[in-house]
């Protein structure tokens, strides 16, 4: 519970009508209800009149009769009081009598480990780390400081996770690779040998798998977030801060610069290279080996600049009609020959 | 074991044939033998002679020298028999000592809770229900009765299951939805404070993901059906009786209508609006904010109608003689041309 | 730790150059240092010069003042090598006091079970293998010989598994297929009595899931290699040492062939057949019923031979240009009529 006051001092906002309102709770612009802050983004601001929110972030404008607080980003500054004024809710510290934490593995102070999780030798676990019930710590694992780990994750062998990592329920790291060579009868697996490496402040969604390397490393950058159900192949390298959504798959030896937007159901094909800051669009398959330059914007499959995918789109719609008119034109003509009389050298 | 002349009792239907015949057993028509029920869809009617099958459901027929239970839709009194002979054997009730119930939580009658099941404080699990081994029920949770959970299914806090649901092993709900801002610098995370509600009758397949709302709530509608692998997204609302096939992604906010039909490996854009009863062909990507129509067949990436989408890969199909047609119009028109002399403002 | 003299022995190679350097560690060509293994394909050959690998197994060809190896298929003999010296660390056998083996089940000697890992009654698991914690193993499973569940691996009921199998983190096995009949009100289940079947030398990448069969049977053939995060629908057969890259998902009852290459994100259609050898491009989609020819290839959504679809697309991108053409075709029809006059039957 916080004043419309504080709120706005938190956020370094400007305020705009009565500071002493009370905050119980955040809430789309939509849905928000007496006691509720919430925020408004530009285009969405001919809204703020109809909502029931006490308060709402706004980044300009007059609101005659509102209770406002005007900050550069309102979508940033919400997320910000949020965090500030609900976080989330973890367990105390402590490790569970059902837990088995290795003799040679190291626990940092703050600790929480759960019921049924599991520290393997020679394992590190950070400061202040919360590692829910039914996790699995490999031998050789280090988990930095201020991390969470949702009941059931799974951390092979030699697993290497930063700082602050938030990773959710289900999810699978340092699993091997998908290297295997025919040798005439069989497939001959090639031992996957690498490690996958966790930046600090990375966010990896439920029932993820991310590979270890084949003979390298497998990294995924700092800041990084992956939804759910995402694949991220051995070797793949995630520059920091990009973002995966949901059930994309980056092929093995695949590179991801920094800031990519990767959006959901994206396949990327192994040994591409996705510049820094560029975008792929839901639901696309960039071929293997591939470069998707610097900032540029591609969709499709095979992925392409999406402006050529969109006129290309277009003319595929009018497809039908171009048929039509080349049907059209072929009786035209043969309907001139037919008139300039039989001296035809044109047609074979 | 049941003699035909009970299942013709139990389904309601005409039996015409040998009435003490003895049932032991279900099968497809094609790999039935003696002592087993089979059905017949009306376009496989013909293969009902060669089965080895005791007893056929069919619709319709004269079958001489069969034994046949006439029904207005075999299939269905086909999956109804089978339910009833062959229910699911499920473990006796009662709370494994390795299971973990906060005192805190309240546990319905005739429950049965596996080892190293942990139910949080503040949860309530009803009548009859199931939690198979390894289940994550969260604070505050609520399942209701005769609900089976397989194991290693994680209940994020707060989540709420109707009745009579049944959700395959490792299914994670309520995990966080995928809500980032970046700030110009890094993603901060928007606090994802919504719930997952999951109506009654629901059925939900392996490893499937149902994310939590980010300030609102998801809610997945009575008698949904979803296959494994798929990724429900924050905020997304499925309506009743609808199905979605294995590895769908549904986006963020997007709405289904009651009784859709979504097929495998279909992702669905956020803020889309799937309307009842439409039906969305497999593999394919409905733009953000797209709207199906009710009734309505889409396919394809971008998904259209179905009927658009047939007609346009035909055109497709056909754009190399399209090219070639256009080529040797050239040829004509050009000769046409040299015929006339050299008068010519038809070209630049 | 092994000299290259041994190494070349354990391969049959031809060695050449200093037999005594003592090798250590296994890398890529990129990467190798001092003491360790490399091996080059035939095209990258001339990345052996700039290599630091102390030995390099090649194919063919002279390296003066290089130690390599000759052998038939320098990668198969990498592998091999790799996993003669490397090869995985594994739990030493016993059953851990807090995994529970129900009095009826039978355990091989040699095996090692986990912490919390569960093997319920009339299940059997084979000599040395291993089960990490969490498991589950249901009722009346067959787990062969030497076989690796890892961490959180799902064994439903009368699920069977070969010997050598490796299962992954996560992984669901004889889950319900999704059999569901829609009665005019409601989605009635069709219960699932069929079963799973994993073959001997098969592999299967974390979190994927294996439906049991609906009736008949879920077979994955001998040698199979699958994958993290796939899909296998009910009554599915996978032919030997076929290979399905990641995200594939195959509906039910589609039937794919002996040494099969399903690249990742592929979805097939259920009652789909691939032949042998038959090579489906990554991110495809192939249509229900569909039949993909023994040792073609095929591409794109719908999936048809890759030749016709690389024609295909490059006539698309072509599109814009040929759509061009016709408007000056038309143009320059309309000049030559205008020219000869009025008479005109070729336009309506």
């Amino acid at each position: 519970m916080k004043t419309v006051q504080e709120i706005s001092e938190f956020v370094g906002g400007a305020l705009r009508g009565d500071r002493a309102l009370v905050i119980r709770g955040v809430a789309s612009l939509e849905r928000a209800g007496a006691g509720t802050l919430a925020y408004a983004e530009e285009k969405y601001m001919d809204r703020i009149a109809a909502s029931g929110a006490s308060c709402v972030l706004v980044s300009s404008g007059e609101f005659p009769g509102r209770t406002v607080i005007v900050v550069e980003n309102p979508r940033v500054a919400f997320a910000r009081v949020a965090q500030w004024m609900f976080p989330r809710e973890l367990p105390s510290p402590g490790i569970h009598p059902t837990a088995i934490v290795d003799p040679g593995a190291r626990i940092g102070d703050g600790v929480a480990i759960g019921a049924w999780t599991l520290v393997e030798s020679g394992a590190r676990v950070g400061r202040r780390t919360v590692l829910y019930p039914g996790c699995y710590v490999g031998k050789g694992c280090r988990v930095g400081d201020d991390c969470v780990l949702f009941p059931r994750v799974v951390l092979y062998p030699d697993t290497d996770v930063g700082d602050r990592v938030t990773i959710h329920a289900g999810v699978v790291i340092g699993s091997d690779g998908f290297g295997f060579v025919f040798d005439g009868a069989r497939q001959v697996k090639i031992p996957q040998v690498g490690r996958a490496i966790i930046a600090s402040d990375v966010e990896i969604g439920a029932n993820t798998c991310v590979d270890r390397g084949a003979l390298d490393q497998t990294v995924v950058g700092e800041g990084v977030k992956i939804d759910n159900l995402c694949q991220i192949g051995h070797n793949v390298r995630i520059g920091e801060h990009s973002t995966l959504s949901a059930q994309t798959g980056i092929a093995g030896s695949a590179s991801i610069g920094r800031r990519a937007t990767i959006a959901g159901q994206v396949g990327v094909g192994d040994y591409c290279t996705i510049e820094d800051r560029a975008v792929v669009g839901a639901h696309c398959g960039v071929l293997s080996r591939k470069r998707v330059p610097a900032g540029s914007v591609y969709w499709g499959t095979p992925a392409r600049p999406i402006k050529d995918v969109k006129i290309q789109n277009a003319h595929l719609s009018r497809l039908p009609k171009l048929a039509a008119e080349v049907k059209r034109l072929r009786e035209e003509i043969d309907a001139l020959r037919a008139r300039l009389g039989s001296d035809d050298p044109g047609r074979a």
